[in-house]
């Protein structure tokens, strides 16, 4: 699930996000509601006629981002909620869980997620279960409120890296009537070996019968390990921000784009894949793109990461359903 | 014609400038020359499949830009050509007449315009006197130089406002064999009315029965002018720089794009235009989009601003082929 920090997946045109093959999109609240504002969202007919993207529509529950403004002092969290300034013009805001909860249905997404805690990688086990205690405080709350037709929540799990914690909060949260459960404060500064060590011993506790979603995850490995764990969705802005960045993800490995080595290569970025970049434009000239710092680079670039995301996690979708064992051997190799 | 600063029409894919209508792209020698070099661009099978464009491709002839680092010191014109630091890592480079249509043979483009000097708006009548007998020395040395089969080239008239300067100037290069002529040195600061002045009384001075190019022009209305008086061809950064700076030119006026009138308008940007822009996203979006910098913004913007240019100029091709008299009478209110 690409992420569409301001109602867009940064740089491509609703149109060939679909012809990636992505089937969902991530909105996020905190940036929508500080603009153009849930008010303007809804007044143009909600976050898929503004966006102008008919598929599932996911919103974050906004936290997320006020957290990594809280790193910077420009949040206060308490029991109620949180206070912080906007990054834009400084203004100040609160955002509490029934606050959340009425963006998320102004917007009109398909899923909302519910307002949560996340602390940073390395918090000590008290504030980990303080965290805990206010997820589970604050999911009530929007569990409590009513949602537009149709709207699905998901309740979000948090604990950090202890399997314990993470036991005790799922059951805490599994009383509630949530359509799906998310893990959340993985891929927060943690190393890759202690989040997978957390998903294979957890991802499977979560609801077979309801989707399990990683939420923030990651590099193609990552989503591998993931899946071979149990998880459904992901999300992240790795394959969008490492595209614009000159990281490109493909059948025969990394690609940095921005290597001599591409200046003359008039082959195609990764041989195997169908999307327009691959089909339409050379190394050289994407290579050249990027070093003229010519904005067509980062489309083509986006538009490639994520078509390969989507062919990655449509091929383990066809594996799985014939009932194949997964293939977790892919390279990652630079080239 | 669109410039193509880095053989690249801002933000578009060579796909989608083919759909705005556009017949031909320009290229700047300059800017090749120094990234990614004419040796890479002929390596990589000259600049048509280098940018991926099939169609006509123009190179200007670099001088251009090498007078705009003249402006502030970082150039140095004699009768054997110019001295110049690039702007990208200071090193230094001499580009004279043999030079600029060498790199012009090798980046392979269609048409190719001898070297001139372009003094600004309000150089002194000696100054002007001293660029035209520079640009015709200048022209003779392009034009002894051999081309690439199919290549043609341009020579371009000098001689500022000044009507019979610009008569003798056509006169001196008229004795050398071009298969088109520019009219140079104007948009270059002097007042729109003096323009339109020398561009009456003076293109149709210009052999008929060869293509008439006015550089570096201009807004809608410039064209139409350009257009009465007799002109062909034009180039212009306008349409595609104004549309990342906000401006769009509609059939029903300008439009500031930033304006909070726009903020809830769920209209296309233009109700008579068939771009994608047009079709897809409303007034809201667009704004929406330009407000949070996303870079969606500038390429929506640039499809529609070039797609409007094209099919000013079709039009106009249209009347002029039926015989019609030009319809000169364009709205370019703001709205």
């Amino acid at each position: 699930m690409p992420v569409g920090t301001h109602g867009v997946v940064r740089g491509l045109h609703p149109e060939e996000v679909r012809r990636t093959g992505v089937q969902i999109v991530l909105g996020n609240t905190y940036h929508l509601h500080l603009r153009p504002g849930e008010d303007t969202v809804a007044a143009l007919g909600g976050i898929h006629r503004f966006m102008h993207w008919d598929r599932p529509i996911l919103t974050d529950s906004g936290g997320f981002q006020v957290y990594s403004l809280a790193e910077i002092k420009r949040a206060r969290i308490d029991d109620d909620g949180v206070e912080f300034r906007s990054h834009i013009d400084g203004s100040l805001h609160r955002i509490t869980p029934e606050k959340s909860m009425s963006i998320q249905a102004s917007l009109g997404s398909d899923i909302a997620m519910a307002f949560d805690q996340c602390p940073p990688a390395g918090a000590a086990p008290e504030q980990h279960l303080a965290a805990m205690r206010r997820t589970t405080a604050w999911a009530r709350r929007c569990a409590a409120m009513s949602r537009p037709p149709g709207q699905a929540l998901f309740g979000i799990v948090q604990g950090g890296t202890d399997l314990d914690r993470r036991a005790a909060h799922l059951r805490e949260l599994s009383e509630l009537e949530f359509d799906g459960f998310a893990l959340g404060g993985l891929s927060v500064g943690e190393a890759p070996a202690e989040m997978y060590r957390v998903l294979d011993a957890f991802a499977g506790e979560l609801p077979a019968s309801k989707p399990r979603y990683l939420m923030g995850v990651g590099t193609p490995e990552d989503i591998t390990r993931g899946i071979a764990a149990g998880i459904d969705m992901f999300d992240c802005v790795l394959p969008t921000r490492n595209a614009r960045n000159g990281l490109l993800f493909t059948s025969v490995g990394r690609v940095k784009i921005k290597h001599a080595r591409h200046a003359r290569d008039t082959a195609p970025l990764d041989p195997d894949c169908p999307c327009e970049t691959c089909r339409t434009v050379s190394r050289a000239y994407l290579r050249h793109l990027y070093v003229a710092n010519e904005m067509l680079y980062g489309r083509l670039a986006t538009l490639h990461n994520l078509t390969h995301y989507a062919r990655l996690v449509r091929t383990f979708r066809e594996e799985i359903k014939a009932g194949r064992p997964l293939r977790l051997d892919r390279s990652e190799g630079e080239c």
